[in-house]
Parts: structure tokens; sequence; C-alpha cells
């Protein structure tokens, strides 16, 4: 369920870039009046505004917001305004320039999107980019990094609820046998997680449960601070809970000395249509701490009020 | 260009039905019949046949087809009457169960077709077979061909004309090192072939061609028999020059002792509607002969008139 509030009657479009345009011009730029539009707007209303705004003043709004704005403020507006696929192909694009810890954001939009979602970034991708999002990541990328990320961008997951329990048992003693030897990044766990749909993986990993008698994440669980069983590990709960994993993200963002923005902005710029009333249930069970608080306290301004806005807590 | 031909003004498909249904009833099948609608409408026309058979006659045209027909005839009717992504999910599904020489078929449908209709067979595979496509050519196959198979089917290739000409350099570079330590199934190797776009693979091996000075094909020729390499120049073959690839396999299949009916049906049902007329071309300039000659030459009966029709030599 999505954390977005779409007023019942909302402006048409035409006013809406009125007002947008409005805002930029005179002294000063009118923050609160961005945010009281664009905050509340869903994605199709988004198109509308920016397509009309385009055609009222030639010029794209994304490039009216990057002259007015700044900073943090900046950049949660500008991806929260974008069309998903828009959005996520910009973050892949600008993952595959950046160098290790980019790997996050390549296994989120592989993992947390819909076979649908992840197709359209795909041909957005292509028509923007002039390139496929495979090859970027697969050039960008190399190691084992390269070995498990391309085939999780490259896969078009079948989303039924259809489970073939004999097929989740072999896989689930394969994943174990392999895992047992350190054999993380062998070729069969990574066709298992990146090919099998998300209701079968489950079904695997309640098997690989019971017959082993514990979590496989737990396996995975390094000796040492290894980083890439760390994303083979969030990958595993972004595929099977999601909600917890964005709340994981959020946590580690929030309580490290020294905020995480990017991964703030976003975990709500990318959730906040979809799924961030489970992330702030999930949040709050966790820590005992409503999670518009916890980012009230870490941040401020125009740019504390977008996030608060985004999540349903606009009158905090 | 097709050598599918559609007469100006086709009957309504309510008609053809009708005449289908005729040509099943009785004493005897009227195969004339069937060859005269089937091989004579496009894609649209013959979802809309089975269509409206469906509605008139509470049973799937395939399925009384199935019924009436046998043989390699009945193959080839039922092959090309399908929809061009049912046909691809159809035969990747049937190689997925087949030995060996089915990844032929795998690396036909990954390399020879736009990523739009790749996909399309893809989104087909999901709600035929409750399953992604991927997973099953993931399943089945192992070692190398696994390595190089699902990559390529997984690939939504970029379809535009821009090359990165230092970056085509730089990855002929790449091939021609490890391709002459015999390093053939390298990772890099295999990231090159399944995810750069034609336009950009054919800069790359231009590249290759005038910094080596031979083809790329020559240098992954193995001194003894190796099925893999073979595999790997002929999706090369197929991504670059894909007439070239299916009049080799037409080749082969009509020379060999014991035509390869299956290679030959598979080949006109595919093409028929696409490039049949450029695969006839290049038929005719390497062996000198008509391909319609060579077919009717190992062919007979309904089955042959039926192939002669989709290749444009009905009166043959």
């Amino acid at each position: 369920m999505a954390t977005l509030k779409v007023p019942a009657h909302a402006p048409p479009s035409s006013e809406d870039a009125e007002q947008l345009r409005k805002a930029f011009e005179g002294w000063g730029t009118n923050e609160q009046m961005i945010i009281d539009i664009l905050a509340y707007r869903n994605a199709a209303q988004r198109i509308s505004i920016r397509k009309t705004y385009h055609e009222a003043y030639g010029e794209d709004l994304l490039k009216s917001l990057e002259k007015e704005l700044s900073s943090d403020f900046e950049r949660v507006v500008l991806l929260f305004t974008l069309d998903p696929a828009e959005r996520d192909a910009h973050l892949v694009n600008e993952a595959t320039k950046k160098p290790s810890s980019s790997s996050w954001v390549i296994m989120e939009v592989a993992c947390a999107r819909s076979s649908k979602e992840l197709h359209y970034a795909k041909k957005y991708y292509h028509s923007r980019y002039k390139k496929s999002l495979e090859e970027d990541v697969a050039h960008h990328f190399s190691g084992d990094y390269r070995k498990f990320l391309v085939p999780l961008v490259s896969a078009y997951r079948y989303e039924g609820d259809e489970v073939n329990l004999s097929l989740a048992k072999s896989e689930a003693k394969i994943l174990h046998e392999k895992i047992s030897h350190k054999h993380y990044n062998d070729e069969e766990v990574i066709r298992i997680l990146s090919t099998r749909s998300r209701a079968q993986l489950n079904a695997t990993f309640n098997q690989y449960n019971s017959s082993v008698g514990n979590d496989i994440s737990k396996d995975l669980k390094p000796e040492s601070k290894d980083e890439f069983l760390k994303l083979m590990r969030d990958a595993i709960k972004c595929l099977t809970t999601p909600e917890d994993y964005f709340e994981k993200v959020l946590r580690q963002a929030i309580n490290r000395i020294g905020t995480d923005d990017s991964a703030i902005i976003r975990v709500v710029a990318t959730r906040a249509e979809v799924d961030m009333v489970r992330i702030k249930e999930a949040y709050q069970r966790r820590n005992s701490v409503l999670l518009e608080k916890a980012i009230a306290g870490d941040t401020s301004g125009d740019y504390k009020r977008m996030l608060l806005a985004l999540i349903g807590a606009g009158d905090v």
C-alpha cells in the first residue's frame, strides 16, 4: 500500500503546471508550493503535469526544478517526479558510473520491481541511453558482482503463485550443499536465485529451513565482513519480504553516524507509491519508533517536509 | 522480406473458419483446402481465424488440425499457424525437454528475433507454462551450454544503429585475447556476445577482422569437432547475417543423408513471414540451385505443397 496521498479532486494538470511555474518565478522559489503539488500527485498525474508544462513553457519541468532547487531537496523532488520506469533507468545508469556500493541499487531495481516494471525500465533505458541496461551493468561490474547482478537484472520472472514442491525440495538441497561448501557464487546458486519466481523461491527457502533447521540467510552470514555475501542476503530479503529489506535500508541510513540521505531519498521516492505503508509498519515493529519521527529527527527544512509528505505524514 | 503471399482481398475469417471445418468433415481430409487457406494468411489473420473457429465450433483449430493431419505435414501446418510468440515459446519449451542438439533452437530464438519479439515469447511462456522461459533453459542445460544460452535468451538488446567505435576496438581486443588463448567460454566473451546490440557487435567484428587479419569465425574453428564452438559461430552468424545462418541450416538439412525435416519445417515456418526472400537469395547464391527446387526434390505430397506455398512457390 502506498503512502502517497492524492486529493480526491486534484486540479487539472494545466493548473498544476501554472502554479509550479509561478513557484519558480520572482524573488526566491516557493518550495512549499512545489511540495504541495508534486508530493500529492500520482505517476500518471505527474507525467501529465510534465507534458503540459513542457507545452506551455517550452522547457522540461525536470530542468526547471534542477535550476531552482539544490542539494537533498532537489534530489528527492526530481527522483520522485520521474516516471517509475524512467526513475529506475536513471538509478541504474547512475549506479553503473559509480564505485562498488552502487551494486545495492542495481540489486534493488532487479529484485523489488515486478517483471513488467523491470521490463519497462529496460525499455526506457534503450530509448534514453541508446544502450541496454544489462550491457551497462555487465560492462561496469566484474567478478562475483557481475556474475550475480547481470542474471538478476536480466530476469523476467514468472509471477504466478504456482509452486513445484519437489523442485523446491531438490533446489533447497542444492543450495544447502553449495553454501555448506562455501561455494556461494556457484552457478547453480545464482541460477536458482535469478530465475525462479518469488513464490517458488519462498517454497525453496521454506524447505531449506525445515530440512536444515535454520534460515538460509543465517548460513550466508560470513565470518568476515564479506560484502558480496551481504548483497546476496539482501537480495533474498528483497525478493521475499521487500518491506523488511527496505526497513533495514532506512534503519541503517538513519542510525549511522552521518545520515545516508541518498539511501533515504531512494527508498522514499521509489516506495511511496508502492508499499510504504508496510515499510512503516515494519520500521515501527523493529525500532519501536515511528518512521516519520525518525526521519523528522534526522532531516530538516524543505527536504524534511518533502520526505514526510511522501510517507503520508505531511502534517507532523 | 516475407515470402508469404496474402490475397489482396482475403475472405472474412468466419468464411475461412467455415471452409476449414468443411475440409475436416466427411470422408478424408481436404488437405489442399487447408493449404490454400492457412499458407496464405498472415499472423493477424490466422489469429482471427482461430478465434472465430473456436467460437463457432467450440474447439481450438490447432486441436482439430492435430486430429486430422499427421507427420511432417501436421508439424509444418501447426507450427506455421501458431502466433509467432506462441510458436517461439513452444519451440523453446520443446527444446528444453530434448537432448543436446536442441541448443540450436534456443540460440535461434534468442538471436534471430527482435528484442520485442523475444520479450513477447517470454510473456507468452509465462501465461502458457506457468514458468519463465529462462528458468527452463537454465534448468535444462549445464556447463558451457548453460553459460552461453541463458544470457542469450535473457538479453533485451538495444536495437538502434548507434555504434561506439572505441568500445568496438577495446572489445575486439578482448575477444582476440580470449580466443587466442582458447578461453572460448570466458565470461567476457559471453558478456560481449550476449549483451551488445547487433550494430555494436558488427562494429566489433569488423575491428577484429581489420586488426587480426581474419574473421572471428575463422578463429573459432576448432581443430576437433567441438559442438559448443560450432554453436558460438552459428550464434555470431545468426546475429549478424541471419539469412546466411538460415541458408546454412537449410543446406545442411537438405544435403545430409536422410533429410532433416524438423530443421526445414522450423526455418520455413518461422521465416516465411520475416526474411525468406533473402534466405532464398542466399541459398541460390551458395548452391546454384533454387531453394524451391531443392525442397521439392527432397519432400513430397501435401507436406511439399505446404512448404512451397510458404516460400512463395506454390505453383512450382
